[in-house]
């Protein structure tokens, strides 16, 4: 490979040219490996939060960030494999019931999930809260399980895209992360690893999410759909509403919880409505239904027959759970306490704050503040009342799940600022903003 | 002192927000210490070229640097204490006659100098081409050769801004060099550091001088007279052409041949006019005289009854140098060999361009490319032809003192193409560009 001057590339980041195509092949491969130092990285990041990528710059940049590492080979797998990927919210369990629903209709799912970070769960932490249940994969592993029940519910192996694991430490310690390009560069670097035939992102929208604003958002979504294209990968994303959390619960056990109630046929409406959407895309974009309806009909019967709980129950197994959950949530980590949050005063909910909710829980040690924080799988919030529920005075606003009385006092603190109401009803919220295609 | 997050200080300097004082001396305080590491500082470097820095911000960025070690303390010194600063160019040796002369009119100089760096030379170097001149001084020893003789042609010293040194070296290995606030915040905190009571600026403009354009060296001479301002010290700013070498000689001993003769009277009219320009500046600064005229005449006999090259003999002598060089500059180190550059046509010059001459005497070993390099003091370019002489065909353009074959050869390929020629003779150049205060 042609040997650069990383400060001459610097600074023509920072006077707002562009790099080819060669050249930032060599500053991810430099980085990777050590040769370009950390304070000479962090500067080129800068310059990208300030000046941006042109599309053409993100595309390589991407495949350079994807090429890093080693790459999975899902070529023996005849089933199309879509995966789904959401850019993080409170109380948002969806993969869960997704994978193993969409699964039962023979679209094979190869899931690499992450932790929770900040305010917002992650798929990898709850999934752990279901005893014995493993993560950890060799890509043979990987491969046969895929193969076997056409559903994988991984962590992210280290030995794919190391550059991303490097560049995001380095990012959070510089003030480097809020920028398009580089988030849409992180998740799609990650995602096209998986050797995927199409992609369905769940952007989030709203207080509880990365992306406040509907127009950052939208921009996101087109920014990961271009580079799916210039890969020659599907990717469809669909933007929802984060502004209060998603279903009732939120905390790990609670959320499995949740979920097995969605693959019963039961669960919360929004919950419902965001899978149902999220999984139709998959099929249509699978090939296994020929349009939207013929998708919900095959997607309703995977739900009423039991096939799609069976397929959970199935996975959990594979991956060394107790697949005695599945028909006994008791079996799940339950906290030692539990405490109601009363509503003050009676009226309509018209705020029922994602971003305080999820701070709250991660008070409650549902969540990490720092990244060697250890989580309790145990502990958790059920809400009993979102916008647009009628409350009186003194009812439950939810139910707070607890082992530590000082970790629940600063969780109160907190949840009990979360709600507020008002005589009349509110606006119905929307809850799915958009698509990008 | 408070403790600050670096990266919610970053962010908000990303972001285009301010910082306030106490902010952004933790900041320097921090990096030079060693507690802020390097890949945070080069992010916040970068969002600051981006983003740029209130004046506010300027004057206590300064501030902090300035007090990131010791300062000076002048304050045993009865006259006034005035400096001078060149944003340095090609055959710029104009401190050199300018200090001697000056201080020989009553106005202390305490001037502190720095080595050649890319295509300009520095008066360090220049200096140090005298047989046994040195710069090194302790802060006793400063204060004592001042008060007895008025001047001191000192280095940087180690102890004074080492925030400065440690910033600088990050800066120029991020691409973070070119930003205003950070030249002139890097410029005037080591100035200020001098304890002056005044200060005249001489920013180069043209091909040869870091500034190619004129409004940015009118923004750069503005914000160094502001952070004066705000410091409490009156700073005056001259503009003057950089688009030729200043005089006839660019090397080191070369460069002291040149300075003796301005300080007998003559010298080239070019070098003469600037040398005047700033020395008046700097007796009226001190308050010695009254207006330029009567500082005019203080300097014609300065120079006229030998006071000023008295004084510089004195400073040779006060700094271990041999001052005879001064009587008799053939005991300067020379070169052993000669190369004449001679005109391929006739005609009248319209270019002799300073960027081109200064790279081909940094090839010849004039200069260095890298901090590392040893220069050689014996070597330079003596230039007979300049902007608007008339040559004519074999007559000689420059006489090249050399000592390396393989260095001659480097610096003629580069040398050869810096005249242009045309049949016309073109019209006079600009020398003083403007003035800010």
């Amino acid at each position: 490979m042609a040997e650069y001057s990383m400060p001459e590339l610097i600074a023509r980041k920072r006077d707002g040219g562009t790099l080819d195509a060669d050249e930032l092949r060599w500053v991810i491969d430099g980085y990777t490996k050590g040769t370009i130092p950390d304070y000479q990285m962090s500067a080129f990041l800068m310059a990208v939060v300030c000046r941006g990528l042109s599309s053409d710059e993100l595309a390589a940049w991407t495949e350079a960030m994807l090429h890093s590492g080693d790459v999975l080979d899902l070529s023996s797998i005849a089933a199309p494999k879509v995966d789904k990927h959401s850019t993080g919210g409170v109380g948002d369990k969806v993969s869960i019931p997704l994978a193993p629903l969409v699964a039962a209709c023979g679209v094979a799912v190869p899931m690499m999930s992450g932790r929770g970070l900040g305010h917002t769960g992650g798929t990898l932490d709850k999934l752990e809260s279901i005893p014995g249940f493993s993560t950890s994969f060799t890509a043979d592993e990987f491969v046969a399980q895929l193969a076997d029940i056409g559903i994988v519910l991984a962590g992210q192996s280290e030995s794919l895209v190391p550059a991303d694991r490097k560049i995001y430490a380095l990012r959070d310690a510089t003030a480097t992360v809020p920028s398009i390009p580089l988030i849409a560069s992180s998740i799609m670097s990650k995602k096209l690893a998986e050797d995927l035939d199409a992609l369905v992102l769940d952007v989030k929208v709203g207080s509880g999410a990365f992306m406040k604003d509907l127009g950052d958002a939208e921009t996101l979504a087109r920014t990961m759909v271009d580079i799916g294209a210039a890969h020659g990968t599907k990717v469809v994303a669909h933007l929802t509403a984060m502004d209060q959390p998603l279903g009732y619960e939120v905390g790990n056990a609670n959320e499995i919880r949740e979920s097995i109630q969605v693959l019963r046929g039961g669960g919360p409406p929004d919950l419902v409505s965001v899978t149902m959407l999220l999984a139709e895309e998959m099929l249509l974009l699978g090939g296994v239904a020929p349009d939207r309806s013929a998708a919900r009909d095959r997607l309703e019967v995977a739900l009423s027959s039991g096939a799609a709980v069976d397929r959970f129950r199935q996975v959990v197994a594979a991956q060394g759970g107790n697949p005695d959950v599945v028909d006994d949530p008791a079996l799940l980590p339950a906290p030692d306490h539990l405490h109601e949050v009363v509503a003050s005063r009676s009226g309509y909910v018209t705020r029922c704050d994602a971003l305080t909710v999820g701070w709250a829980a991660v008070r409650l040690g549902a969540g990490r503040s720092r990244k060697e924080d250890r989580i309790d799988p145990a502990v958790g919030i059920t809400l009993h009342a979102k916008v647009g529920d009628r409350v009186e005075a003194g009812s439950s606003l939810a139910t707070v799940g607890w082992n530590d009385r000082e970790r629940l006092d600063g969780c109160l603190e907190l949840l009990e600022t979360a709600w507020e109401f008002a005589d009349e009803a509110p606006p119905a919220a929307r809850l799915v903003l958009g698509e990008v295609r």
